[in-house]
């Protein structure tokens, strides 16, 4: 048997699964720190839940995997979790609203490997459900904007509505049929250029004149307060006037929640369908990657509709993109470790020594590994400097004569004589 | 469409969820502490893999579920962490030996549904790979050690050796064929009782003579020592003393980790195939749950038989089941929240000024959630108090005209104006 991976899968290595929960562990933390609760939905699901038209569409029904259990029953594996957050609340009517939760896990779509596109990959979602207010949304932003800051990341969000993309189109002058033509096109903007999106949509068969208009609006550039002004003179439908009430009003909660970070952006249009109001997208500028770090948006019928209709859900929601932002996080080097060890213990004919030494130190919250293999000294440090181990602790005859052990500093070379109760606080720097 | 799970599969809600995420965290913490790193593997595998007759056997093929991709390749859900372990090490030969990981992640199962007994559930595996050194066994029993009494849960550790037990058949006279069936048997002692196990093993054409010698020293209850002295007198065959070497040998080793939780216990049989050497299981006391919290051993053949058999992997590790431990957690009421929510901040017409008062909240670290909805007071005094939030921090005119705020202890009722840098720290109970 060749041993390898299935197509789109991989084993994440512990220098880079030690990056990904450090990304994890920060988002964790700052969800929490906004009120949001962790929920856990399966990853098997009935078939069933997956083909409702609400769900996600035909585009995402051809990559869901599908398989069957013993009593022959048609099962999915989930491709995104809104999906699974949809059916929570539809199974559980009593839930105090709002309800806010995060769910961070493990997707799977059988689509097409581009680069850094993996078949099984994680989302890490915060959602409130139950309510339209603004607020809402504004708070969505602003843990986004503490989670970048956390990450001591350079970044922007970028803030639009589809209600003012509708107003925009209105002003246009575009057939109701072309927009969400026309909606898929502009969320390529960025990728594509605006040549591209301008051919684009006149290939869907938009007049030359409607694309004109509607580039006039998108392409604007500006402060949030020019643009609102700028933009005040020329919308003019209901939708379009809503649509900017809504910005004003996010823009204005976002002050008050000190968040500098905010740009309206009328060129931010998101593909999926199922927005509603708001829309916002995070960038990390100086990094490879190019791709949103975040995306979101408000998408008040969605979960209702998936219910049967009988009761309105407004919600809204961002997901972060886990490998984007491990991978900028490894660009600026920000976690690199081979291995959590902080200390490596060698002893020298003074196993039992060592092994009480080692203890010690765990009970002083220190990560320690002990040499298990009973190597001499010179291979016990050649692994600790391959494995970037910061500390090694030397517990031998000598100095044991004396009660003390001997810490190396690994990069420096350094070594010491120390009481074991001085080690801990040595190796974290105190 | 019914909205339901599919079988076997459940929804963790919030208060579940946050009891698993503090016993992950838990697990996390004292793996690192004893230098384990993170490793992730794919839950998406290629069914050959499991194939593999060293993969888990027959028993646990019927269990796999199974599933195509686009491109026609089949492909199972992983049942376990370990093979997916002697998979990595498989695919990467220049790993720096030992090797210790750990791996918390879920696992599927196809199997009968009983009490307890998910189809989708986690895992959570320790692993040295790479020494046969008994101090890896006893650091892996340490770790045990230094989780439960993390955990603040009232445990013993049981040992054995699967080397003693073969020294116990050899003394019973017992045939070779016949002996995975005893010791399937055997394995069966704490949850069927003696004379079930004694039925069992002649119903399998063993010899009452054999049947009766062996229990006889299955039975044997004492001290480490007195087990120890008696049972060398009894067993003779070279296999025995060795295994009896390696309990001593371990046993000596956990006095050097301080360890007195640990009991060697010569029923101890773990049904697993591919056990080579010492096992051990964790069990709670005062629970209600009766199966083992973790249990693992030595398995020195397995992964080096599954690559080919053209190298050694000595290793051995523990599995905790995250159910149980969760089960005991609830039982002890030891994390019982609703709500990751420390504060609920309720404005009274002043919104811009709460959302400025949660904010510095965060910043100071305490988990605040900020009304949304814009209710008034008592409504969502209701909510709160409905959520478990301890704190309730209200921001009226009234306060805010002496630049203060008010903090409402939710359990006492107990109110207090403060200024809003007075909060955290009253919060945290400092």
């Amino acid at each position: 048997m060749k041993l390898e991976n299935s197509k789109g899968t991989k084993d994440f290595a512990p220098e880079e699964k030690i990056v990904r929960e450090q990304a994890v562990n920060t988002l964790k933390s700052v969800f929490e720190l906004y009120g949001f609760n962790p929920l856990e939905t399966p990853i098997l699901n009935r078939f069933e839940l997956f083909e409702s038209k609400y769900a996600g569409g035909d585009e995402i029904l051809k990559e869901i995997f599908s398989l069957k259990d013993q009593g022959d029953r048609k099962l999915g594996l989930r491709f995104d979790l809104t999906v699974p957050l949809a059916k929570y609340v539809g199974m559980n009517p009593d839930l105090k609203m709002p309800f806010k939760r995060y769910e961070i896990g493990r997707v799977f779509r059988d689509g097409p490997i581009k680069t850094g596109r993996l078949r099984e990959f994680w989302q890490c979602d915060i959602d409130t459900v139950g309510t339209d207010s603004m607020l809402a949304d504004a708070e969505i932003i602003a843990v986004a904007d503490a989670v970048f800051k956390k990450f001591d990341l350079d970044f922007v969000i970028k803030l639009s509505s589809r209600k003012f993309l509708e107003g925009i189109l209105d002003f246009s002058g575009m057939d109701k049929e072309k927009r969400i033509d026309a909606i898929i096109a502009i969320d390529k903007l960025e990728k594509l250029g605006e040549n591209e999106v301008i051919r684009e949509m006149e290939q869907k068969g938009i007049s030359e004149d409607a694309v004109a208009k509607a580039m006039s609006i998108i392409n604007m550039k500006g402060s949030n307060s020019e643009l609102l002004s700028r933009t005040k003179g020329l919308i003019k439908s209901d939708i379009g006037i809503e649509g900017l009430k809504e910005i004003e009003e996010i823009l204005t909660y976002c002050n008050s929640f000190g968040i500098g970070t905010v740009e309206f952006c009328p060129s931010l249009a998101r593909g999926l369908a199922y927005y509603t109001g708001p829309v916002y997208e995070v960038f990390l500028k100086d990094c490879k990657i190019t791709s949103a770090a975040a995306g979101g948006g408000r998408y008040d019928k969605m979960i209702g509709a998936f219910l049967g209709g009988t009761r309105d859900f407004p919600a809204t929601g961002i997901a972060f993109g886990l490998e984007v932002i491990t991978e900028a996080l490894k660009e600026k080097k920000a976690f690199e470790k081979k291995s959590v060890t902080q200390v490596f213990v060698i002893p020298i004919k003074a196993q039992k020594e060592a092994v009480a030494a080692a203890e010690k130190l765990r009970k002083d919250d220190v990560n320690t590994e002990l040499d298990l293999a009973g190597r001499g000294i010179s291979k016990n440090l050649n692994y600790a400097n391959s494995m970037n181990i910061p500390y090694v602790l030397i517990i031998g005859e000598q100095e044991l004569s004396q009660s003390k052990v001997k810490l190396r500093n690994m990069k420096s070379g350094k070594e010491e004589v120390l009481n074991i109760s001085e080690v801990a606080g040595k190796i974290k720097g105190k």
